[in-house]
C-alpha cells in the first residue's frame, strides 16, 4: 500500500543534535588531514586566547606546547594569561557546540560562532575517549577540571572538578589528547600559524613548544595594546527586512520612532522625520511589536531612498601599514613592497568591513606550493580578521579577487615573477565559507574591494619592478652583443688588417656608449639577475 | 576587579540553535550568490524527490517550474510522483535543520544530513518572510498547508493546514518564494544542473519550466528502475573507537561476541574466533555495555590483524559506464572517450565508495570557464553519488586528484588540448567538505583512487591523442616544406636551367613520398586543424 510506504518511511525519522552532525562530519569544521587537525586544534583555541585577552584589555601570553604519544597521536596545551572561564560555565564554554559569548555582538572578533572549543572537545572525544583537561583562574582562586561532550544531547560533561594551589596564575590553560593528527612543518603546519598569528597581533607573545622539546618564541613587539574594538549599533543599510523585523519584535521601545533610534546606528530623529516624508504607509507611531512583514519591507526600501552618513568603522581594529609592513618584512624578505589600507566599506549593504592589502617583490616572494606550482595559490597570505587562513585558498574571496586582476596591465606576471600578496579583511562578521572558517565566502562587494586594494597595491610597486625589468633586458642586449664584439673583432681585423686588439676595444666602447644606463645601473645593483660579470664568465 | 571581568564577559554567554547559526551564516549551505541560490533550492528540493521516489520504488517524474516575482525575486515549486509525507512529519520534513530519514543509515542516498529541505525554508523566510506551501498525498487523499521554520528554537510551524481535493495525486509539491536570487544560464544554472542530474539518473523523467514559460524536458532513458541501494552493516574496519564504543553501549545483546555478529558486516562465529586469539586481554563474553574505552581500543587494533571479506558494495549503485557514455555525448559530443569503472574501496578504514572517472577529447571538451581560463576548473565535471557538483571545485578532492596527475606521462596538455574529465564518486558516506555539499573533502584514500580511475581513462585516450597530434605534426611539417617548394623550384630552374614546371613537380613528388600517411590521413580527417589547402591559401 502507497499510504504505508510514507508512514513506514517517516518511522525512521529523527532530529539530531548539531554535534551529532559534526561527529559524522568532522572534516567540515577543519578535521580532514593528519596536519591539519593538529593546526585548527592550535588555531581554535589561541583564536578564543586572543579574544578573551582583548576583550579583557589584557597583553597576551600564550604558550602552545604539542607533545607526541604514539604514531598519528599528539597532546596540545594552551595555555594564556587572560581573563580566565568562571567555574559555572567552564563545560559550556569548552565542550558545547553554537554556545558562547559572541554570537550575537556586532563587533570584530576572531571567533564568532561559539564552535570551535566544542569542536575540539569533540574531536579528542571520538578519536581519544579522552576529555579535555582545564585548568582555570579568573583571579581569586584557581581550579581544574575535565570537560568532555556528550554529543547526542550537545550537554558538555565536567568531571574531577577541584580547586588548586597556582599562586599567581591568572587565565586559561586547556589541554586534550587528539588522535588522527601529525606534527609537521611547511606551509600549513602549526609553527607558520602561529609564526603568521604573532605578524598580525604584534602585542601578543606567543610561545610554541615543539614535539622535540624546542622553545620557539615569537617575541612581543608592541608594548601597548591596540585600539579595542567598540561594539557598534547596526546601520540601517546593513538590515535585512528579517533582521529589521526581529530587531522590532524584541524591541521594549513603544514607537518604531524611538526603536529606531534605540537600535541603529546614525539613526536620529533629524533621520526619523526624513523617513516618514518617504514612508507614508508605515505609521511610526506605533508599537514595534505590531511590526509586520509588509511595514518592514517598506521601511528598508525606504532606509535606501535616505543619505546616511556611512558606518562607524570603530568596531574594526586593522593591522595597519606599518604593521603589516614588518610582518612581510619578516616572512618574506622581499625587495620591494607596496602596502595598501583602503577605507571602510560595507557588504550586503550594511556591514562595515575594512581591507588591507600589499604587493611583495623578491625575497622569498612567490615560492611555489606543495605542488610545485607557483601562482594563485602559493603566493596569496591570506588573513581574515588578523587571523592567517591556511587552507581552503581555492573558495576564498581573497583568491578570487586576486585571479580576477588583468595583471598584464601592471607588467606583472604571477607565474614567472617572485611576487606574493598578502591581504587582511577585517570585519563586524566575516562570510567564512565554511565552518571551520579557512576561507571568505565570495561576496560581490568583497571581491570588488580586495580587488582595488591589490591593484593599488600592484600600481605601487610596477614601477619598480618595469625599471627592473627593463635594466635587466639591457643588460641582456648588452650581455648578448658583447659576446659577439670578441668574434667580430677577429672577423673585422682579418678583412681590414687592422689589429684585433684595437677594433675589439673600438667596438666594446661603442657597445657600452649604447646602454650606459644599464651598465651603470647594473653595477648599482645589489639583487640577482645576471650581471655583466657573470655573462663574461659564461662566454669563456 | 579581575574576577568580576570573566564574570562580567560571561553574562553574555547563550546557546544558539543551529538554525539561528545557519540564518547568520546562510552562505555555508550555498546561499552565496543570485545565481547558485537559486541552484541550491532546486538542488535541495529535487535531491529529496530523487531519494524518497528511490526507496519506495517509483520511477521518478519531478517538474521543476521558475517564476520571476521581481527583479532578484523568484518562486521555485517542485513537484513529485514520490511516496508524499505523512501530515504529522510535514512541518518537521519541510522546516527543521537536522531533522530527516537518513541521518543514520548505512546507505548511499543523495541527502544525507537533513539539512537540505530546512535550509529552503530558512532562505526563504529571511529573505521574503513567506513560508514554503506544501501539497503532499500518501495515496489516500492529498492536504497542502504552509510550513515555515522558527529559527530560535529550530522549530516548524504550520499553518492553514487543510484536506484537498487533487485526485490522482500521489507526490510532494513545494513552492517557496525566494529574494536575493537570479535565473540565469549556463555552466552553473538550474538547467545545467537539472540537465546533469537527468543524465546520471536516467530513471527519472525531469521537466523544467522556466521564468519565460518555456518547457525543457529531459525525458526519461530508462525505463526500469535502477538497482536500489540495499542498507549495510557497518564493516569492522570502517569503525573508529568510538564507533565501536557506541554501537555496543547501544547494543541489547547479551555479550560482545554475539553483539559483534549481529551488528557489524562479514563478521561470523568464525571472525569471532579469530579475533579472540589475537585478544586476550578482552573478555567477549562480558556485556557490551561495559565495554570500556581501552576494549574498544584493543578490539579496533585486533580488527586490523585478522583478514576480513572486504565491504559489500550492494550499498553502492554508481551510473554505469554505458549511462556515462550516454551523458557525455549529450553535454560534450566528444569525438572520442574513454570510461572507467572502479571496483568498490574503502576509505577511513572500511567506509566504501566507488568511483567512475572518464576522459573525453574533443568536442566541447576543454572548454574555458567564466574567467577565461581552460585547466582544471572548467574541464572537470563532478558528481558525487550521481548528483552534479557545480560550485566550491577549488576545495574538491576530484580536483586535487586531477590536479595531482602527470599529464606529460599521458601526452596529454589540460591547458592546451580539449579534454574534459568526469568523475563520479559513489559512497553510504561522501564526505562533503561543507554544510552545502558542493565538494568532497580531500581524504587521502579519496583522492588516490580518484586519481587512479582518471589515470586509467587517460592510457584508455591516449592512443588516440597521441596518434591525432602526430597526424597534425607531421601536417604541419608537410606543409611548411611545400611552401618553399615553389621559391626552391624557381631557384632551382635559375640555377640548372632546367623548366620551372618540371622541377616543382619532382620536389612536389619527393616531399609527398617522405610524408605519405600524413598526406593521406590528413584527408580523410574531418576534424578543425590545418589543411593543406589552407596553408596554400595562406601562401598566396
Amino acid at each position: 500500500m502507497a499510504t504505508s510506504k510514507a508512514d513506514t518511511m517517516f518511522k525512521e525519522f529523527k532530529e539530531h543534535s548539531v554535534a551529532e552532525f559534526f561527529k559524522k562530519n568532522r572534516q567540515m569544521l577543519g578535521y580532514s588531514s593528519l596536519g591539519r587537525s593538529l593546526v585548527t586544534v592550535v588555531h581554535e583555541y589561541v583564536t578564543n586566547s586572543l579574544d578573551a585577552c582583548e576583550e579583557a584589555e589584557i597583553l597576551p601570553d600564550i604558550t602552545v606546547a604539542i607533545t607526541k604519544v604514539d604514531e598519528k597521536r599528539y597532546k596540545v596545551r594552551v595555555q594564556d594569561n587572560g581573563p580566565g572561564i568562571p567555574k559555572a560555565y567552564i563545560g559550556k564554554a569548552l565542550a558545547t557546540i553554537l554556545a558562547g559569548t559572541k554570537f550575537h555582538r556586532y563587533i570584530q572578533q576572531r571567533g564568532q560562532q561559539g564552535i570551535g572549543a566544542g569542536g575540539c572537545a569533540l574531536f579528542s572525544r571520538v578519536t581519544t575517549g579522552k576529555p579535555i583537561h582545564a585548568i582555570s583562574s579568573t583571579g581569586n582562586s584557581a581550579f581544574s577540571c575535565d570537560v568532555s561532550i556528550e554529543t547526542v544531547h550537545n550537554k558538555p560533561i565536567v568531571t574531577n572538578q577541584e580547586q588548586i594551589e597556582k599562586p599567581g596564575f591568572k587565565g586559561l590553560s586547556v589541554e586534550g589528547e587528539f588522535a588522527d593528527t601529525k606534527y609537521e612543518m611547511g606551509e600549513h603546519s602549526v609553527y607558520e600559524y602561529l609564526r603568521r598569528t604573532a605578524l598580525t597581533n604584534p602585542h601578543a607573545q606567543i610561545k610554541l613548544i615543539d614535539p622535540d622539546g624546542k622553545e620557539y618564541l615569537f617575541a612581543r613587539a608592541a608594548e601597548n595594546l591596540p585600539p579595542k574594538p567598540q561594539a557598534t549599533k547596526p546601520h540601517p543599510l546593513g538590515l535585512t527586512v528579517n533582521d529589521l523585523l526581529e530587531f522590532a519584535h524584541h524591541s521594549e521601545s513603544r514607537k518604531i520612532s524611538s526603536f529606531l533610534i534605540e537600535t541603529f546606528a546614525r539613526t536620529t530623529q533629524g533621520k526619523v522625520a526624513e523617513l516618514k516624508e518617504v514612508l507614508r504607509d508605515v505609521d511610526l507611531d506605533k508599537d514595534p511589536k505590531e511590526m509586520s512583514w509588509s511595514d518592514a519591507e517598506k521601511m528598508i526600501e525606504a532606509f535606501k531612498q535616505i543619505k546616511w552618513i556611512a558606518p562607524e568603522a570603530i568596531a574594526i581594529i586593522p593591522v595597519g601599514e606599518k604593521q603589516i609592513e614588518v610582518a612581510l618584512r619578516n616572512i618574506l624578505n622581499p625587495e620591494h613592497m607596496s602596502v595598501v589600507e583602503r577605507k571602510p566599506k560595507v557588504f550586503r549593504g550594511g556591514v562595515p568591513f575594512v581591507v588591507e592589502a600589499a604587493v611583495a617583490f623578491g625575497g622569498n616572494s612567490g615560492r611555489k606550493d606543495e605542488n610545485g606550482e607557483t601562482g594563485y595559490a602559493g603566493n596569496i597570505l591570506r588573513f581574515a580578521n588578523k587571523v592567517p587562513l591556511l587552507f581552503d585558498s581555492g573558495n576564498c574571496a581573497i583568491t578570487a579577487a586576486v585571479r580576477d586582476i588583468q595583471w598584464r596591465r601592471y607588467n606583472i606576471d604571477l607565474d614567472s615573477q617572485p611576487i606574493s600578496i598578502m591581504v587582511n579583511v577585517s570585519s563586524v562578521h566575516i562570510p567564512y565559507s565554511g565552518v571551520g572558517k579557512e576561507s571568505i565566502a565570495q561576496e560581490a562587494e568583497i571581491i570588488e574591494e580586495v580587488k582595488l586594494a591589490v591593484m593599488d597595491a600592484a600600481r605601487g610597486i610596477q614601477r619598480y619592478i618595469a625599471n627592473k625589468e627593463r635594466i635587466h633586458h639591457e643588460a641582456n642586449r648588452y650581455n648578448t652583443i658583447m659576446r659577439y664584439t670578441k668574434q667580430l673583432s677577429s672577423d673585422i681585423a682579418d678583412l681590414t688588417g687592422e689589429s684585433e686588439e684595437k677594433v675589439e676595444k673600438k667596438l666594446t666602447k661603442l657597445v657600452a656608449e649604447h646602454f650606459p644606463k644599464a651598465t651603470e645601473e647594473e653595477e648599482a645593483e645589489e639583487g640577482p639577475g645576471e650581471t655583466k660579470e657573470d655573462a663574461e664568465e659564461e662566454e669563456e
